[in-house]
């Protein structure tokens, strides 16, 4: 017990260290004076050196010989510390550096080529960060697949292989979707006024409090690209306002509310243990997601959204419920994967997904990115991309190197569509609640089955014990087959 | 050259490291979610913990012995480095703890006793408090004073010595020039409206403009207790705002872009080393005293703001800027240090410095320290203490170990006049500028004299060059008696 108690001592403060890493981050997008972005770039430098040296320590390596873990939450603290020193020692500390370096540097590189449209500009970037992602992916891998290990680190226990077999049967049935809603006669109506900024945040403060966002823990605070930021007792979410569309923010602040919703419904007992943070980008998108789709857009939601627009903002063009609906939920043409509705939204993410795979493997050069992805394009979405900055030069992701953390989106919608059916399932008279614009017996259905357990469970285990079946496509496509059918009468 | 520069290489990171501490204690102050705060406090223990554990490693001292500084500045560095090293192996890691923890306790006890004005409830914790910082002392002093070694550390090279002569030249004339500004047929008016908050928030930002704040590299932010926070290029401060008082929301405003300037105007090569922040709390507050004091509370620059305010509330009852002049600088009776003018404040600090050297060496039982604070209060102030938190539970300080902490404050206000009268020497029509709002020749001549250096020149050598003459309370005094003469028509 003596090496478990002194491993869980080391432990905790790296997670207190950790916890201040991510709030540098949030103060970063949300409040740091745009002059210091180089010091600031030094200070996480030093934190992560830190946190490096940290998670390396020879004595972690001992304890987790000696240790022997008290009880079922034990051996997963244990499991994860292990998980994360193996991980760390891993990678040669020359690495690691210039990984840091030339990823800093990229997304620079990347964002001059997308304003310029100068696609050239930047392969030679991403030729760089493509091979050190493929070094780190070879010390992470061993005899494994390089890919598999990349994600890995995102989605444990996932590989290539389990995912694809799910977008695979995903893809066709979102392609014939998309094409008969966009082709159908009823389309919804456009939103077209414009919504002052003030009264989008302040509608925005009650929809977080409508999800059950507890303001003693966190706040709300605007940032360019929205994101939630912090474990524990202080889970900070963030939006954005755009005057004509109330949408984004509306819908942007719904789901940091999921992600911060998670984090925070966490046992108190994990804090600042490795269990005490969501247990993988799919799992914590699945809970940003079931918050913003099938619940946030649901009918009986967005009846409750559409009067309080009508309070906030007197007569704004959309007289009817069921029509504000249809404006909610509205397919739109278009090439941005994080402007898409909820049926194209996954087929951008497969895009990517094919086409990483291929660029890590090697099938696919550089070189023959562009056209590979605007081949694809035309394929899924029936379009040319009309310029590079609309098609493969609009994600940071690669710049950064986030290689194999694109298909953890689709992965939390397919969860969220198994936990939305398991959902109705358990509480059959939620949209009554909806309709009053209260979610608190989805939050209390969810923490329950899901958020609390915090990093106990593999992500798979926990939502197959959540939803009470093995996670697979079928509920989220009939789900999207079913919602949009109707909007579309298809 | 190579164990200098391997240990300026750590050092920067420790530096980096003590910044980030920083920039959370300012998220507690002004952004954390209240729910945080216990899990903050771990926050900071783990960081904190690196910090000493950088400080003290056993590298840093074989470093020093062989590192050979390149110039001047650099062995300046190694002064520095060499006094946090040694100061930290000094005190046990035991005492270390014990303090944190304490300390970290007794700040609610003081709140509580305050508000309940239950000196009897506080007594035994400051007992507790003072042992401990008995012991820090005598670990740090060898064979010299204790109260020197604590003092030593907010001010190097003073003594309780050297601040008593000073403050003893000073005490009589300012209880003399209180004493007949109070009694003076000529007082000045009061204002009598509100001041709407957005308003005051508002001039507050024209104010730090017009004083030279950077906003490219710092923040306006409301605090209970206004600070500035940070060093290089992230310097932050905070104001407050009091609906009927708008002299304290601008002056807290004027007095933090003081702090924040001096950081913001140090040298940039000396960033994220030991010379990139101010020398000291005396020459700190030297800074924030003459921008708020000396310049903000002219007759010159007040004239000014006296115009803005017309501008920006209307009438609010003072319509002649003399009368105004009069106004922002009126003496009251009162019995909180905060709350004091330019004559008083200085009494308040030297009763405090007074009594905890009696504390320290143990000349005062703290059974006695009610009645010692109120019998010097009644010499100095001509008052009974009515309640104890209007006397010896006033002030957080002492109940968070800061003993030898508030001369710092009096020794600013002495430095500020030297300064002052150097300042006018050297820029003699800085009146003109002043009552256009226009602070930059006297920043500039700070930058130059003063604020560049950063921790360059032991405090005193840097006021005397500065100034081109040692130190003394002879400046001071002469302006306060010449400028509230003529308020007061003494």
């Amino acid at each position: 017990m003596t090496a478990y108690s002194d491993l869980m001592e080391y432990q905790r403060q790296t997670e207190a260290l950790g916890q201040i890493a991510g709030r540098l981050g949030w103060d970063q997008e949300t409040m740091m004076p745009r002059g210091a972005a180089d010091q600031r770039a030094e200070e996480f430098a030093a934190i992560e050196g830190v946190l490096h040296a940290r998670r390396t320590d020879a004595r972690v390596g001992d304890w987790l010989i000696q240790a022997e873990a008290p009880d079922a939450a034990g051996a997963a603290q244990l499991r994860l510390i292990r998980r994360s020193h193996v991980r760390a020692t891993r990678i040669p500390a020359r690495l690691a550096q210039d990984l840091a370096r030339l990823t800093s540097a990229a997304q620079g590189i990347w964002a001059a080529a997308r304003k310029d449209e100068d696609v050239a500009g930047f392969l030679p970037t991403l030729a760089q960060v493509i091979a050190l992602k493929r070094e780190e992916a070879a010390c992470l891998a061993g005899t494994g697949d390089a890919y598999d290990a990349l994600l890995d680190d995102y989605e444990p226990g996932e590989t290539a292989a389990t995912v694809s077999a799910m977008f695979d049967a995903m893809r066709p049935r979102l392609v014939a979707l998309r094409g008969a809603a966009l082709a159908s006669a009823h389309q919804p109506a456009d939103l077209d006024a414009a919504f002052p900024a003030d009264t989008q945040l302040r509608l925005s403060r009650d929809l977080a409090a409508a999800f059950g966002y507890d303001w003693n823990y966190g706040r709300l605070d605007l940032a360019v690209h929205p994101f939630s930021s912090g474990s524990g007792r202080d889970v900070r979410i963030t939006t954005r306002v755009v005057e004509r569309d109330p949408f984004n923010c509306f819908y942007s602040t719904i789901h940091e509310v999921g992600h911060a919703t998670y984090e925070l419904g966490i046992d108190p007992d994990y804090a600042l243990t490795p269990l005490g943070a969501g247990v993988s980008m799919g799992v914590h998108e699945s809970q940003s997601r079931i918050y913003e789709n099938q619940l946030g857009r649901s009918r009986a939601f967005t009846g409750w959204l559409h009067a309080r627009m009508q309070d906030a903002f007197g007569d704004f063009g959309v007289s009817d419920a069921d029509g504000f609906y249809g404006t909610v939920n509205k397919l739109r043409e278009g090439f941005i994967r994080t402007e898409a509705d909820e049926v194209q939204y996954n087929l951008h993410v497969m895009l990517r997904f094919d086409l990483e795979r291929a660029l890590i493997s090697g099938d696919l050069a550089v070189a023959d990115l562009e056209a590979a992805w605007n081949d694809r394009f035309r394929a899924d979405f029936g379009q040319v991309v009309p310029r590079p900055s609309a098609g493969m030069l609009q994600d940071v992701h690669w710049s950064v190197g986030l290689f194999g953390y694109f298909p953890t989106y689709t992965l939390g919608n397919l969860y969220a569509g198994c936990l939305h059916q398991a959902l109705r399932r358990d509480v059959p008279d939620l949209d009554a609640s909806l309709a009053r614009g209260d979610a608190s017996p989805a939050t209390a259905w969810l923490r329950e089955k899901v958020q609390r357990h915090g990093g106990l469970m593999p992500p798979r285990d926990l939502i197959a014990q959540a939803a009470g079946f093995a996670p697979h496509a079928g509920p989220v496509l009939d789900y999207l087959e079913r919602k949009f059918g109707a909007i579309y009468r298809l």
